[in-house]
C-alpha cells in the first residue's frame, strides 16, 4: 500500500485542513479538531473543470466537518486541479468548448470523456481510501458524495467498493452508468434538475431508477442545470448524518 | 364572518392544543406557549379515512410548533373524524372497500370521491383561515401541508387562496388536479413513492410537472404507497421554516 504524504496543515474555524499526496494524486483532508475515534469519513468528488478546493467542495466540507464531526477527503481528478492535463484531456476539453460554442449537445462528449476519466480515477479512489483508513486508524463508516463528473466516477467506484455504506450522486446521463448502478445497493440520494438543458428529464429518471438500492431518494428541483439549490448540500449532509452515524459493523 | 368557538384547551410539552369549531367544522389549533406576534400559521389536511388528531397530524404539528414556533391548524374533512358521514360518503367508502377486496384499482374511486370532498372542503378552509387569522390577529405568513386526500383538497384551495405562500403536497393522481395546479405559483414541495402500487409513476410526475411554481421540489422515495419515510415530515418542516420565516408583505 502506498503511504499518504502530508504537505501542509492549517486550521480555520475549528476545521483542520491537511493537504496530502498519494503518489501523484494530490488531495485534501478536512477534519474536526478533536475527531472521535470512529468519526465517519466522506469521500467527495469535484465536478468537471473544477478542483479539490473549489468553493462547492470547501463549502460542503464545512457543513460535514463543522456540522457533523465527520472527516472529508477530496482528490483532484485526473487532468484537474494540480494535475497535468494529458493530450487526450486537452483534445476532449477543446471538443467540449467547440460543441458548446456551436450550440451542439454537450452530452455525448461529456459522457465519453467522463467514462474515460472514471477508468483512471476509480483505482485512485480505492488506493486513497486504503491509505486514509490506514492513517486514520480503526474502523469507521465511509460515504461518497459526488455530482456531475463525480457521479460518473463515483458510480463505478461505489459499485466496486464494499466499504462505502451510503452515497449522494446526481446530474448525469445514464448511458455509461445505468448497468453499473444496478449493482449498487447502499442507500442513495440522487439530485437532478427538472428543467436541465443538458440532461433530458427521462435520462435523469432512468439513472435514478437503475440504482439497486432498496433505500433511495430522488430530489428534483425546478430550474436549469446550474440552478441546483444550495439547500441540497444541507440535505446531503443530513443524509450522511443519518446513514453514517451508526457504528461500523464489527470486523470478522 | 363566522366566529371560532373554542371548546377545550390543554397543554403538553410546551404545545398548547385548542379544540375549536367553526359552525359545524371541528378543528384543532396547536400553538407555541409564547408565540411571537407574527408567528406563521400552517394549515394541515389529514389523509382519507383519518382525522384531525391522527398520529401523523399531531406528530407533524409537534415538529412545526415545538421545532419552529409556528401555529398549526387541522380540521376534520367532510365525512371524517367528528363529522357525520352522508349517504354519499357511505356509498363511496363501501365501493372503495369492495374494489380493494376484489383487487381492482382504487384510483378511479379515490379520485372521484376526493374531487367531490374537495368541492365541500375548499370553502370550509377559506372560512377557517379567515377566522383563524382574525382570532390570531396581525399579519402572518400561511402555509398549507397535505398529502393524499389533503392534496386533492389542497390544490384547489391553494390555487384560490392568495394568502398561502408555500405548500407541501403529495401522493395523488393528476386527473382532477393538473389543470388547477398550473395556477399555483408559490413554492411547492411534492412527495411521491417511486414504487407506488396505486399511483402510476408517470401520473405522479405529471402532477408535479403541472405546478406553475418557479420554485418546486420533488422528493421521490423507493417503496410502496404506505412506505413514505418519516424524514419527509422533517423535510417539510424545514421547507416551511425556509419559506414562512420571512415577515409577511406589508398591507396596502
Amino acid at each position: 500500500m502506498q503511504t499518504l504524504r502530508f504537505t501542509a496543515e492549517s486550521s480555520l474555524d475549528a476545521i483542520i485542513e491537511r493537504d496530502f499526496t498519494l503518489g501523484s494524486i494530490p488531495g485534501v483532508l478536512w477534519s474536526p479538531p478533536s475527531a472521535a475515534g470512529r468519526a465517519p469519513l466522506v469521500l467527495m468528488g469535484h465536478g468537471g473543470g473544477t478542483h479539490k478546493k473549489a468553493p462547492a467542495m470547501s463549502g460542503r466540507a464545512r457543513l460535514l466537518v463543522a456540522g457533523c464531526g465527520l472527516h472529508v477527503a477530496v482528490i483532484d481528478a485526473p487532468g484537474h486541479g494540480d494535475r497535468t492535463r494529458s493530450e487526450h484531456d486537452e483534445k476532449e476539453i477543446a471538443e467540449l468548448f467547440r460543441a458548446r460554442a456551436a450550440g451542439e449537445p454537450e452530452g455525448p462528449i461529456v459522457v465519453r470523456y467522463n467514462t474515460c476519466l472514471a477508468t483512471l480515477a476509480v483505482p485512485e479512489w480505492h488506493a486513497v481510501l486504503d491509505a486514509l483508513l490506514c492513517w486514520l486508524g480503526g474502523e469507521r463508516r465511509v460515504g461518497y458524495f459526488g455530482l456531475n463528473m463525480a457521479t460518473a466516477i463515483g458510480v463505478p467506484f461505489v459499485a466496486s467498493e464494499p466499504r462505502i455504506s451510503a452515497a449522494v450522486f446526481g446530474q448525469h446521463w445514464p448511458d455509461a452508468l445505468a448497468e453499473t448502478a444496478r449493482r449498487i445497493t447502499v442507500p442513495i440520494e440522487y439530485v437532478m434538475q427538472w428543467d436541465d438543458e443538458h440532461i433530458p428529464r427521462s435520462s435523469a429518471l432512468e439513472l435514478f431508477d437503475a440504482f439497486g438500492s432498496p433505500e433511495k431518494t430522488l430530489h428534483a428541483n425546478a430550474g436549469r442545470h446550474k440552478d441546483l439549490p444550495r439547500f441540497e448540500a444541507e440535505s446531503a449532509v443530513r443524509f450522511f448524518a443519518r446513514h453514517l452515524s451508526a457504528p461500523p459493523p464489527s470486523a470478522g
